[in-house]
Formats: structure tokens, sequence, C-alpha cells
């Protein structure tokens, strides 16, 4: 039974074993991430793109060509230990399959990307409540008119999740999740969608609308979908990225993240 | 007359009509960078590198293969903005040259890398110390027997900084420095030389040494050397990067570089 007191390597093992199922609330404190892995050909441009946008896509740790686990998952098989992937070919998606073991190539670099879990414990230690978990649904995204910085072929626009916050605890907010750089870190816009180009806040792109109550404030994070979202723009020939929500889960503990 | 009250663009200027001189003191306020130029076939493998050892490399801007200037140097040209260039081939250092114009190739990206400058001036702010500004020298650097986390081709010692501090502002001096993660951060020794392999601390490899007052402990940085130490550990074909003093003067400004 996955949960929280499940171990990082027990919960890599079961999903390496068959499981599919959205990770939160597996292994509490320890760093869940977001993957995009990509043929080497790609794999500088890809970097770069992920240093010119630390926000949205903050590297954790990036497996070189050939290289299945890591120091992070340690005994892990990055073709088979998350719930759910996707494959793009040519920037469409073409398929959703819980091992990629049969598509692999020997080519394919692995990027590791810090994902909002991190933080989210930290606002509910804080009592600053996080309205998707309160409401039982997954975080809304939002494609934004705000472009990223490109880097080599990747472009594509700015993803964002969005927690509503009572206005009263939006600098609680900002203050608790800076301090986390290195999985989003501090919003990027606070209040006002239409001014990041969102027309219908209770229509997300990825993932599910949360109720908004009276006097509440929209606070807008830098998003790990964004990489899908220059994959889909970019169209390299091939790529593999978790499902949203399934993530992998890694031995890095939520507290190495923060900083002073 | 290059001073503190000089413009970034004025001093870029300067040095590209032939001045050669340290920059330490020219442009106050503004960042300045170190400067690692590879061919295209060896900058994912740097990247990485950089991406794994973020406090000596920490990455500020990266010039793409055939981009000469960027929104950090507008109206630039990395090939001839730096005071004084070094150049390797298979890791040896073959010259050193105030334009690296005539060996330049149309596949070398250059990566800028975060200096200590910027954090020397929020020590002083602050009234912490700074020796060797204090005595009039280079600061004192020193190979350690640290290892760098490898990437792809590149390994190689960890290089650090040196900054005595009377024992009462050794904290000041981390939780100050901590602020500046994006260039070198908090320190990663306090103390000891001998523990990281530092067998003589009046004898250092890079730069010139500083006296320590009775009661001073030595607290040493990461430091922007490292990458250079990596192309002579590494061996890369052909490399160019900034004569250790003479850096890139950036308009980047120090402030912008301060977390909470």
């Amino acid at each position: 039974m996955l949960g929280a007191a499940t171990t990082p390597a027990e919960a890599r093992a079961a999903f390496r074993g068959g499981a599919v199922r959205p990770t939160a609330g597996i292994a509490a404190g320890y760093v869940q991430c977001n993957l995009l892995s990509l043929p080497a050909a790609d794999a500088f441009d890809f970097l770069l793109f992920a240093q010119r946008n630390p926000k949205p896509c903050p590297i954790i740790e990036v497996l070189e060509a050939g290289q299945l686990e890591s120091e992070v998952m340690p005994g892990g098989d990055i073709r088979r230990d998350v719930p759910a992937y996707r494959v793009f070919r040519d920037g469409e998606l073409v398929d959703e399959v819980a091992d990629v073991s049969e598509v692999w190539r020997d080519d394919l670099v692995s990027f590791l990307i810090g994902c909002s879990f991190t933080f989210e414990s930290a606002l509910l230690d804080a009592g600053v409540p996080v309205a998707h978990i309160d409401q039982g649904r997954n975080v809304p995204m939002y494609r934004t008119n705000v472009p990223t910085r490109p880097a080599g072929r990747f472009s594509g626009p700015l993803v964002v999740s969005m927690r509503p916050m009572p206005a009263a605890q939006v600098a609680d907010a900002v203050r608790i999740t800076s301090r986390y750089p290195s999985v989003h870190g501090a919003p990027v816009h606070v209040g006002d969608p239409a001014a990041i180009g969102i027309e219908d806040i209770s229509r997300p792109d990825f993932g599910e609308a949360v109720e908004i109550a009276e006097g509440e404030i929209p606070v807008f994070w830098g998003c790990g979908v964004t990489p899908q979202a220059a994959v889909m723009a970019s169209k390299p020939e091939f790529a593999v990225s978790h499902a949203p929500g399934h993530m992998l889960i890694t031995d890095l503990k939520d507290s190495d993240f923060q900083v002073p």
C-alpha cells in the first residue's frame, strides 16, 4: 500500500512492478521530479533552455546518455520507475505508457526537474492553505502569453500553476516559496490572470480547476509542464516525459532544497 | 581613466580598444564574469559540469555558437571585450592575448560564470573585512583535494578562494555570502586548510598570499578558476578563458543577484 510512509526505493520498485497512480502523498518529505528525456543531439539546447528559465525548469539532476540510475535514485531504472510516461515524436504526443523500455534509445539524456510538491509541504506547515489539496484535485495549470527565453531549438510559452490565497497570506506564500529556488521558487505573478494571457481562470489548460473563494487572490508559479510545452512548440524528433502528476520519486529530501 | 564610475559599456569599449588591466574596482556595482569558451561539441558536457558544480561554476549567461554579444553585454564583442584572454589547446595554456579574434571559431560557445567580486562589496558594506583588498593583493586561490562532480569529459579538482576573517565575523560572512548563490554563495569550507588538501596556506596556487592575523580563521569559497582547472585536467582540444583578474564587465547589477 503506497502512502506517506513508503520509502522512495519502495515506491520506485512498486512503479517498476507495474503500479500506475499519481504520486501526490507518497513518500512524504522526499523530492518528486518532472522528467524529460531527449536525444543527446538536443541535450545542450534543452539544458541551456532550463538554465535560462530556472523558475519553470529548475534542474535537479541530469542522467547522461546510457545512464539509467543515479545517486538521487540508487538502484533505479529511469525507463521504468515513473508510474506513467508520455512519448512524443516531432512534438506530437503519441503514447502514454507505464514503461518506456521498448522505445528507449541509448542516446537519451534525462533531465529531472523540480516539482512544487516540495514547497507545498512548507506552505501547509506554515498554515498557508493549498486549495487543490483541500479540494482533492490536481493543481490547475495554464499556458500564458509570457514567452520563455529561447535556447537553440527550444522555445515556447511559460506554463504556470495557480494557488488561490487569502489576500492576507499572499506575502507569506511569497516569502516561504522564495526559500525554495530549486523547485520553482517565488511566484512569477500575483493577481490579474488576464495580464499573463489567462482568459478564463475556471478553465485551466492542464490539471483541474479549483474554487476561488471571495477575497482570495490567484498566485502563479512557474510550472514543470513548461518543458512539455517547449517540446510541443519546438518539435524535437523524439522525447519522453512523465505523465502529469505521475512523478519520479527521488531519495533527496525536501529540506535539502531550502535556502536561508 | 577607468574607475568605479566607469559604465560597463565604456569599460568594454576601452578593453576592445586595447587597454589591458585587471578589472577590480572598475564599474562599481556591476557584475563581473569569468569566461570559458569551448567548441559546441564540448558544450553540453561543460554546461552539465557547471550545473553539477554550482558553487564554483555558477552560470550567469551562455552565448550560443555564433553569438558574440547578449543582453548582458549589449553592443559587445566577446572576442575583444575582456582585457586579457588565455588560449588552451589540449588542456595546455598556449597563449595570453588581449584579443582572441584571430583564433576565434564559429563553433565556440561562451560561458559567463559568476565572480566573487559581487559578494565582496556586500561583505565590505556589512563591515566584514576582505583581506586581499585591504592588503592590495589579488585574492589567494588554492587547488584542493576535493573532486568536483564529473560530467561527460569534464572533471578536476575544486579550486577555492580564501578570505581570512576574525572568528567573530565568520558567521556574518557565511550569512551574507549565502544570499548570493549565483556568485559562489556560502563558503564550502571554514577553518583547517589541511582538511581540503591545502598544505601551505602561505603558498596559493593562483593569485597572491595574504597575511592572516592572530585569531583569524581562513574561510574558503568555490572559485571561478575551477573551470580552468577542469580544462587543464580534461584536455578539450580548444578553449579560451579570461586571464585571472581580467574579467568581463556586464550590464547586470550586483544587487540583482541577492536572494532574500
